[in-house]
């Protein structure tokens, strides 16, 4: 986010020595009276004077309301400025079938997503969410019109959807892609799907980095709008005549997607190097370390790379679904 | 750091809601256990493989000492590669006159001081690790003189020195200097001063600047040595007949102090403006409230100048002392 020009004050929900894909590591959660605390301690300074909110990893019920408080907070404040204040909500709740937060975290997500503007969750995310089984893609889109439906949440984008073999002809092998949808006026869905190559590594950290992308890139295409249209309006929800590949949603989602390609594939060709440096350098032996080296090799190459976050080529284009 | 390519670990020592510079906060400092125990974790992991460690702000002793031991560590591990890791140890205990860390912190600071490469004391703590008053600049350089002797510590820059009128020769009214010296192999002093301008604004983090700045510069004017001869040389010292001008840490000062100067100009222009948006605002009233406000306007602004960190105009050269 600071890449792309963003003034960022982060919260810490924790403080951690490394990522949990290494599967151990040191470290604390901050409490949810701190988490309070830190914002209020931003407000008596007049610190809380944010345009956007990205929520993440909480790990804890607890803490995950404090966040959502805050949240509520800021938009309750921003109410007589429509399009002042835009949270974009990762329900981080887990992946592939398997929960990584606490059980009682899905029930507070559930009441704090019609608070959020937009919404990223992964497909398991969108089951959750949804209480729908999403199987091939006429259930997705079912999927997301619950969501719009249920919420009102105005943005969604799903951003791992892997359909297996129910839905053939939707998606080639070895590809992967991106659902997002703007709702109407009615709460009717405007989806668009984005196709795009799978690279066979395994990435920790590609949800945060899709996430905080995304904040950038949504409100550089809603400020990119014929005449700024759409800049002094509630949750920057386009008019109902608006294509579903016109939207905002659809073009950051372009570029988001089109800078993790370059990001993904350049950290795939530099792990195999960093493995055979490692090796080189003695560190070898069972299991475990081989895991954790890989694990650290797969660490995602933002920095060497900023370019790629700044000036991406974009390859993959939003289709309608 | 990130913006000039270092990929960058970030151990926590507090969460403060904001910096303390405006007079009320709130969160939390982080324990000295927790220090150690973050660094255990990334040790398990083989994430401990770093080139250089820069520590600055800690606010206790025994959080300090749980510092130090890392960067003991780290070199310890690191002795067999010569140049391999280099500390940049930022001695934080006060300015003008004024301890704002606890006062067991300053023997912590004169133990830790020989097992570091480069500290960067101000004139305040260059006072307390040599035991000196500084008043004048042969003062200061017997300071400097006796922290290359005591501690064995090969290089100093001491960031900014104002010595009132005691001195009138060395200074013109409205400027200030840093002092910097890499010792010879005898322990000399080999001392520069760049002078420059100084801003009439009250900064925050200008320190923490000048240090992330000059752990990338040094770094850099190392590598850029002929055939790159100090890279693999302890503590990056140069040869005893290279010239207090041509030292990396010369260098590397007139970088950092370029980079310095354009961002505090465009922060102290954007100031006004800042100040101005948010009376704009309806947040006005009372003196606490116009303070809290100037801190505000007065938080340096990186992110925008982001072409001022990676390639400022060097204006200021260093000369000999």
């Amino acid at each position: 986010m600071q890449s792309l020009g963003c003034d960022v004050a982060a919260l810490n929900t924790v403080q951690f020595s490394n990522h949990t894909g290494y599967g151990q590591w040191t470290g604390s959660r901050v409490s949810a009276q701190e988490i309070t605390d830190l914002f209020q301690g931003l407000k008596q300074s007049y610190l809380d004077d944010f345009d956007m909110m990205l929520s993440g990893y909480v790990p804890g019920a607890e803490a995950l309301e404090a966040v959502g408080r805050i949240a509520q907070e800021l938009k309750a404040k921003a109410k007589k400025k429509p399009g002042s204040f835009f949270w974009v909500l990762d329900p981080v709740m887990g992946d592939n079938g398997n929960l990584y937060v606490a059980q009682d975290v899905v029930p507070v997500y559930k009441s704090l997503v019609s608070h959020a503007d937009l919404i990223l969750p992964n497909q398991f995310e969108a089951e959750l969410l949804s209480e729908a089984r999403i199987v091939d893609m006429a259930s997705l889109g079912r999927a997301i019109q619950v969501m719009h439906e249920r919420y009102g949440i105005p943005h969604i984008i799903i951003t791992s959807v892997s359909l297996g073999d129910s839905d053939p002809a939707s998606l080639p092998p070895s590809a992967l892609c991106v659902v997002g949808s703007t709702m109407t006026s009615a709460r009717r869905a405007r989806a668009f799907k984005i196709v795009f190559p799978a690279i066979d590594c395994y990435f920790s950290g590609t949800g945060d980095m899709f996430a905080a992308l995304t904040v950038v890139r949504m409100r550089e295409a809603v400020w990119n709008t014929p005449g700024g249209e759409l800049v002094g309006t509630e949750a920057w929800r386009s008019a109902d005549a608006v294509d579903a590949l016109e939207l905002p949603l659809a073009k950051a989602a372009e570029k988001v997607l089109a800078s993790m390609h370059e990001v993904l594939t350049k950290t795939c060709q530099a792990m195999e190097e960093g493995l055979r440096r490692r090796r080189g350098e003695g560190v070898n032996g069972d299991d475990k370390t081989a895991r954790l080296l890989k694990s650290k090799a797969a660490e995602l190459r933002l920095v060497r790379h900023v370019d790629s976050l700044r000036n991406p080529k974009v390859e993959f284009r939003a289709v309608k679904v």
